[in-house]
C-alpha cells in the first residue's frame, strides 16, 4: 500500500499562509508529521490561491528536500506547474495527475517517461465526471492504450476512479469499489489503483468514520494505493488492520505499533 | 443485513449461571438491550456447562420470548437440542447450524422444512477445518446439493465460509473473504451468506478492530448476515457506514441516528 499524505495543499489556511509568507518550517513540521505517521509519498499541491504556481511549487519541493527523501506527488491540473516541478525534484516523483484527454496524455506521459516518475491517471475528461462503473473502465482503457502506445510502463500507472462524496452519489459507491477491482484485470500487466480518500466524505457530518469505511472497503477490493491524512489515527489503525487481514504484514499482538516502528 | 446477537450464551459466565439459576430477568434484559441496539434476532445457546441442553434452550426460549418476538437462532451442535427448540418456539426460528455432514443434513434440512425455519449451513465436515477457499465452496456445493434435493429453498439457507482467527490463520483470510462472494454464484437462485464474526479475533489483543474491520470487508464483499455483539456501537458504527456505502440505507447528515431509529 502506498500512502500519499495529503495535507501539504494550499487549500488548507495554515499552509497558504506559508506559501506566500516563505515560512519553510510550516512546511518542513507538516512533512515529517506525515512520514512519521506513515506517509510513503507527500503530495504537494499550491492551492488555488497561488498567483504564481510554478515558482511556488519549487519553493514547497526545495523546502520539503531539506527535511525528507520520500517521493513527492507533484499535484495540479496544469501540466507546465508539474513539469515546472520535476525539473528541480530530487528523487522520485509522482505526477498528480492525467486526465483521459489526449492534451493532458500527450505532454504528462512523456514527462512521467523522461523523469522515470509515477503516474496518476484519472479516469475523467473533458465530457465529464463518469456516471457508472463502465465509463470508469472506458476512460481507463483510454489511459491504458495511450500509455501502451507510448512505452510508458503500465506497472508505474496509478488508475483512479474518482471518488465521488457519498452524499452526492450514494448510488454509485459500489460501481467505484468494482472498478477499483476491474482495472486490474483490463490489461496485462495490470496497472495499479489509487483513490484520492477525503472526496468520500466531502460535505458530510461523520468524515473520519465514512473515510475509514471506504478505504477498507477498497482495500478489499485490491487498492494500491491513496491519498489520504495519516495523521488520522483511526484511520491507519483501520488501513493496517486491513493489510493485516489481507495477509500483507505478519501478524503479532502489536501489530499496530509493529507496523509504525517499520 | 440480518444482525443476529451473539450475547445469550452460556459460554459466557452471566449468562451461564442465570441458566444455572433460572433467572429470566438477566437473560430478558440480555435479550432487550442487544434488540435496542440493532439485533434482528438472537443467537440462543446454553453453553458447554449445560447438563440438561434441550430442557435449558426451552427454558431460554419461553424467557426470551415474554419480552421480544424478534427471531431466535437456535445455536447447538447436537441436533436434537434444536429440534426441543423449535418445538416450544413461536414465531421465526433460524437454526444454527448444519454442517456438510450426511448426518447432520438429514436431520436438520427436514427439520428446517417442517418449521420453515432459515438455515445456517456451515463449511466443515468430520473431515475437518476447511484449508482454503476451494475446500470452502466444495462443502457449500454438498450442502447446496443436499438442500436442492430435499426441496428445501435455497433462499433460506444461510452459508458460513468459517471465519478462522487472524493470529492462526492470516494466510487464509482473502480466501474466506472470496469465498463469500463466491458462494452467491454456484447456485442460482444464490444462498445467502453469515459469518460468526467474533471468531477473527479469538485470541488476539485488538478484538474490536480487528472485527470491525473484517466484517466492513466482508460486507464490501456482500456478506448478508451476521452473528455478532450489537453492543459493541464501534461496530454496529461501521455496520450502518458499510451499508450506506453500499446504497443500503438513503444518506442523511444523522444517518447513525437515523439507522437506529428505524
Amino acid at each position: 500500500m502506498l500512502i500519499i499524505g495529503e495535507l501539504i495543499n494550499g487549500m488548507f489556511q495554515d499552509i497558504a499562509r506559508a506559501i506566500k509568507d516563505k515560512d519553510k518550517s510550516v512546511i518542513q513540521k507538516r512533512a515529517l508529521e506525515q512520514v512519521d505517521a506513515g506517509a510513503d509519498a507527500l503530495d504537494v499541491n499550491c492551492g488555488p490561491a497561488s498567483a504564481k504556481p510554478g515558482s511556488d511549487i519549487r519553493w514547497l519541493i526545495e523546502a520539503i528536500r531539506e527535511v525528507t527523501d520520500k517521493p513527492l506527488c507533484l499535484d495540479s491540473s496544469k501540466p507546465q506547474v508539474i513539469e515546472s516541478g520535476l525539473e528541480v525534484l530530487r528523487g522520485k516523483a509522482i505526477i498528480n495527475s492525467t486526465t483521459a484527454d489526449p492534451e493532458k496524455l500527450d505532454i504528462l506521459v512523456p514527462l512521467a517517461k523522461k523523469y522515470n516518475a509515477l503516474l496518476i491517471g484519472l479516469t475523467i475528461s473533458t465530457k465529464g465526471i463518469p456516471q457508472n462503473k463502465d465509463q470508469r473502465l472506458e476512460l481507463a482503457a483510454e489511459i491504458l492504450a495511450f500509455c501502451s502506445q507510448a512505452d510508458f510502463p503500465v506497472e508505474d500507472l496509478y488508475i483512479d476512479p474518482i471518488v465521488l462524496p457519498v452524499n452526492v452519489a450514494q448510488a454509485q459507491m459500489q460501481g467505484i469499489l468494482e472498478a477499483i477491482r476491474e482495472f486490474k484485470v483490463i490489461s496485462t500487466p495490470s496497472p495499479k489503483t489509487i483513490v484520492g480518500l477525503s472526496n468520500v466524505s466531502q460535505g458530510t457530518k461523520s468524515r473520519g468514520l465514512l473515510n475509514r469505511t471506504f478505504l477498507t472497503m477498497a482495500l478489499a477490493y485490491g487498492l494500491d494505493a491513496a491519498i489520504l491524512d495519516p495523521l488520522d489515527k483511526d484511520l491507519m489503525d483501520s488501513l493496517i488492520t486491513a493489510e493485516l487481514i489481507l495477509n500483507k504484514n505478519i501478524y503479532c499482538d502489536s501489530y499496530l505499533d509493529a507496523y509504525r516502528r517499520k
